[in-house]
């Protein structure tokens, strides 16, 4: 017989999919499955295709009494509160008090917080930095998120939405962030939008200067493109990839004048380019680091798959919510 | 016959000044003095001075028996290791092992940390953001310091250089700071050097344009003049502020977006400029802030008598490190 409440279910709710999964406190993903998240118009149409598909595998596993309670991740989740509030890419508008909808569907208790602080938390638990007491993770995916760990604890500030690093200001009056509307944000430049956006500026700029990103047409460019062109030594490309570490490692620096962290940890789909990336960021925040913090802060790419981390991420506040 | 340990010492290590002073454990300062800080070549010498001023007021409270302990508020002072640490505005140079050398001479327990911080402790303790949580003080003086409170305690970081956030990039590519060689930092324009600097540009940008200022010769200049003609109505002077609260509030916008906090507590000189100063902060401040954080974080001016809350500060240490 197993001991009881030994599992917990992580889900991470994106603005396209949500991945879940039923994992146990070692941290191991026994089953996981996805479903789309903007197909749903409200959200209880939402928990209801969630919970048929959780409820075989919460029911294979020995069932509620198993579990010590589900952890969720998603844009703008407020962890104090257990609603989703004005999140811009999802299609439930207003407040959302998904934790308790959760709660009242699966009959578990729902730990809710932003899907970058899930991330975090699942490097904490599970990742490179794990144990690791003052660290950032920052995650370069669409947009850019971030999760703020001070003291072995996610920072979130005094009403929960703590560490919005994406949207501090780098280039002031500099690119329109299309949905905030803010000049010059991270976001805009270290983001795979931002990364498609400077490659169609540098080649309206230059337009003699030869490039392999020619061939595609505007709406094809994406930073993958960027990425494989730069990879066959294309000079703009590379030089896209150099820009966007500048202004990455330029806001890590003053990120790192805030908390001190001993790491920070780069995640999501842009961390694919790899070296091309790596290289000027950790250049960029060198330089602009005062002496008493050069050369101290570890600079990481996240070890764990990216789906997984996010699910894991999500079930570890269930393990935080049990102390 | 008083309780033991009823009392505290709070030091104050400025540039040019330290101020020290005997406080009960409800706040109350009940002497204090100064020494120069920077006559003494060695800081064996330094602390010897400030033994054979304290010395007699220790002795006319109860003696060393009576007394919790010293706190220690200091330039680059590190909590964690109670060493200065290479501080440019002091001149003994290297890392100097201060608490320690405290604790031989004086026999009582010594807490040291950084000025800024030493005011934020002070604020918590007894100032304008007494018992709250999550807040951020800013020092407008000849530099900008700051210190950071998240859930009720101060933000050392891994190593105790947390909270360096008048070094933070807020001009990508501006103006150079004299003493650290970065461009655009916070404190290059947000400190009463900051603001002489900007009356000198603008006045020499402008040379057709006419000023009070222009009443000054160069070396005259100083923040309290512009402040002095902007309060007669002069045109650039008043722009001057302008400029210097957009610099400020872009930068706290940031800011919030890290930690989320209450409230953001403004210290030091430069905060005797009032609205002229506050009103433009708070206007760019709120302007550069997503939805989620506008009209929610309160922006105040310390209450404290200047001297007394470094003192202040200092002396909480003490009382922290009795829990």
């Amino acid at each position: 017989m197993a001991t009881s409440k030994e599992y917990a279910i992580g889900i991470d709710v994106g603005g396209t999919t949500t991945k879940f999964g039923i994992v146990n406190s070692k941290g191991e993903i026994l089953d996981q499955d996805r479903i789309p998240t903007n197909e749903h118009e409200n959200v209880e149409e939402f928990i209801d295709d969630l919970y048929a598909k959780l409820a075989p595998m919460i029911k294979k596993v020995g069932g509620n009494a198993a579990f010590a309670g589900i952890g969720m991740g998603a844009p703008n989740g407020n962890f104090y509160t257990g609603t989703i509030e004005y999140a811009p890419n999802l299609k439930w508008k207003g407040i959302i008090p998904i934790a308790e909808l959760m709660e009242k569907t699966f009959g578990l208790p729902t730990k809710l917080t932003n899907d970058a602080n899930a991330a975090a938390v699942g490097e904490f638990m599970y990742g490179c930095t794990k144990g690791v007491k003052n660290f950032i993770t920052i995650t370069l995916g669409t947009g850019v998120g971030s999760g703020i760990f001070i003291d072995g604890k996610i920072l979130l500030g005094h009403d929960g939405f703590a560490g919005e690093l994406g949207h501090t200001i780098i280039r002031p009056g500099g690119r329109m962030h299309k949905s905030t509307g803010m000049a010059g944000s991270l976001e805009a430049y270290a983001s795979a939008t931002g990364v498609r956006e400077t490659a169609i500026e540098m080649l309206t700029e230059q337009p003699e200067t030869e490039s392999l990103l020619r061939n595609y047409t505007i709406n094809e460019l994406t930073s993958e493109n960027v990425y494989e062109c730069a990879m066959q030594g294309d000079n703009i490309a590379n030089r896209i990839f150099e820009f966007t570490g500048q202004i990455l490692g330029e806001s890590l620096a003053n990120f790192i004048l805030f908390s001190s962290p001993e790491a920070i940890v780069l995640f999501g789909g842009l961390t694919k380019a790899g070296n091309l990336l790596l290289i000027p960021t950790r250049k960029y925040m060198e330089a602009n680091l005062l002496p008493i913090f050069k050369n101290k802060v570890k600079l990481l790419f996240s070890e764990l798959k990216e789906a997984d981390a996010a699910i894991l991420g999500a079930s570890a506040l269930v393990w935080d919510l049990e102390q």
